[in-house]
């Protein structure tokens, strides 16, 4: 039996986590500030008894050094997610990604722990020249504040391992789709659809390329990684072998609810400033150690709206 | 007359550009905290009408937005740049460099700046694969909590670009060399000598390989690539064509001195930490526009070890 920490654990990743984890028979202390974490998200952990919640925020860090107590590895989850909104609120992602994970890698110094995986990104890549982008592509340039957060959170992590001693596994994800989804493109699309099914209003010119996975694959795909990659720093593209068109995923989603509303870009390559018209990862590395998603883009979109058709609260969050 | 803002005004690199900048006959407001820089180098600048010190910190944004009142463009040079005892402290290359950035793009941006050049450093490649490395080298490791900071300044400063219509140029120096060099081996070296001449310790066996670059060949680099590359990002490695190891550097330092202190390694392949046994840049894309240096490392070194044993005082301060 293992102790983990588990940072974002009220979050769609993070909790989704904690319950395979917990699945598995192991203990996870759940750190959230539930500034969008769910606690209905983790009304099944909350019965069990080797789950414990702590409400604070990463900015802590003396309250960190103490949550993370007895830990022997972390999932460092929690992040402002929101790629799209960045420059709105330029001293977000630097506060709550890249001071946070080096406040997450202070409480782990604190408290001897030297193992963390982290939620990276596919956007840290910028508008890649090598498309599907393996992880050792050409040294990026960073097109939006959350990709530059990130960069940062990987290259601490990277220099914590050098200079502490500490074992890393670096995760690039595409998008993740999925019950307890809280905000992307499908949540988006759905919302306008329930307030006017006649019209749709797309961001860009409905051709930006982007691939997504499914939670389960990506916890399967993160728990094998760690199993299987031993490496100080490991590095990995997660995603599926396959990317979708943003009109591809309008169609899917139109076509499984049965409506057909008139569709109106905003025009441009970029569905916003700092978007990336193309994301689409290399996963040959993990696939090459044996590991495959279970589930199409197109099965994890339907999937995805299943689950807000059936927890219309979630429209109501901020995400 | 253009109005330039340079951050670290008071350190080896910022006061030398100072004066090469008030010798255009433009006009500096100068930034410094004077936590590392000297008065003394600013001693010619301060008699200029064209020059204006401010003594404030990058961390105080408040008075930062106040002092970057009517620049043009800003050389953001002030940081940490003490590779060697980032573990010691980690905290520090956190604030002094990535917090610090943010603050100076935060400040240009309440100003309408939107030109900065950055010294960004050849450290950011960890240990690279390709050597020498080019700017386009694959996706790397930081293995210094100094690279990592560097690596989060690179990635804000591009997403300011694409975000808020910035144009950048990004210098990835290798190690500078020159007039008011006041830290860095030459200088542990010639302290040392001075101590017991008979004998001189070495970090690690001698062969760590590292290129260098005479402080006046780094600003005319840097002047010469602002006026000759136009892109919204640019990132440049500014070196020589050569490297030189840490015995090389010795024997030209003992030569100069006419001293043969006995050598006693330390051993192992890194001088510290996260130190690369080997950084040489790769100067291709400033070569090819038409750029070169004009000393060697071998006179850089002569150059630096001179400048200390007229500057004495040099050896007091804490670099």
């Amino acid at each position: 039996m293992k102790n983990y920490i588990i940072t974002g654990c009220a979050g769609f990743i993070g909790s989704n986590l904690v319950d395979k984890i917990l699945g598995q028979g192991d203990r996870v202390v759940g750190v959230d500030n539930f500034s969008t974490g769910q606690e209905r998200f983790l009304e099944k952990a909350l019965t069990n008894p080797h789950f414990h919640l702590i409400k604070t925020d990463l900015l802590d860090l003396a309250s960190l050094k103490k949550a993370f107590k007895g830990g022997q590895m972390v999932f460092h989850l929690a992040a402002n997610a929101d790629v799209r909104f960045g420059i709105n609120h330029p001293e977000k992602d630097l506060q709550q990604n890249t001071i946070a994970t080096f406040n997450v890698l202070e409480a782990m110094r604190d408290n001897s722990i030297k193992e963390i995986a982290f939620s990276s990104t596919g956007s840290i890549y910028g508008d890649s020249t090598i498309i599907p982008t393996p992880e050792n592509a050409p040294f990026p340039i960073q097109t939006s504040l959350y990709g530059a957060s990130k960069l940062a959170c990987e290259g601490l992590i990277q220099a914590y391992c050098e200079g502490f001693g500490f074992q890393s596994w670096i995760f690039r994800f595409v998008s993740i789709l999925g019950e307890r989804y809280t905000h992307g493109h499908v949540l988006d699309f759905y919302k306008k659809i329930l307030q006017s099914p006649n019209e749709l209003s797309i961001l860009g010119d409905g051709n930006q390329k982007k691939s997504y996975l499914y939670i389960q694959d990506c916890l399967d795909a993160m728990l094998f990684s760690i199993a299987q990659f031993h490496d100080q720093v490991n590095i990995l593209n997660l995603g599926t072998n396959e990317y979708a068109k943003v009109n591809d995923s309008v169609a899917w989603i139109t076509g499984h609810l049965g409506i057909k509303p008139a569709l109106k870009y905003s025009g441009g390559q970029r569905g916003w400033v700092g978007d990336n018209p193309f994301i689409y990862l290399d996963t040959a590395k993990i696939n090459k150690a044996g590991w495959q998603p279970q589930l199409s883009i197109k099965d994890s979109i339907i999937k995805t709206l299943v689950f807000l058709q059936n927890n219309q609260w979630i429209l109501e969050t901020k995400g």
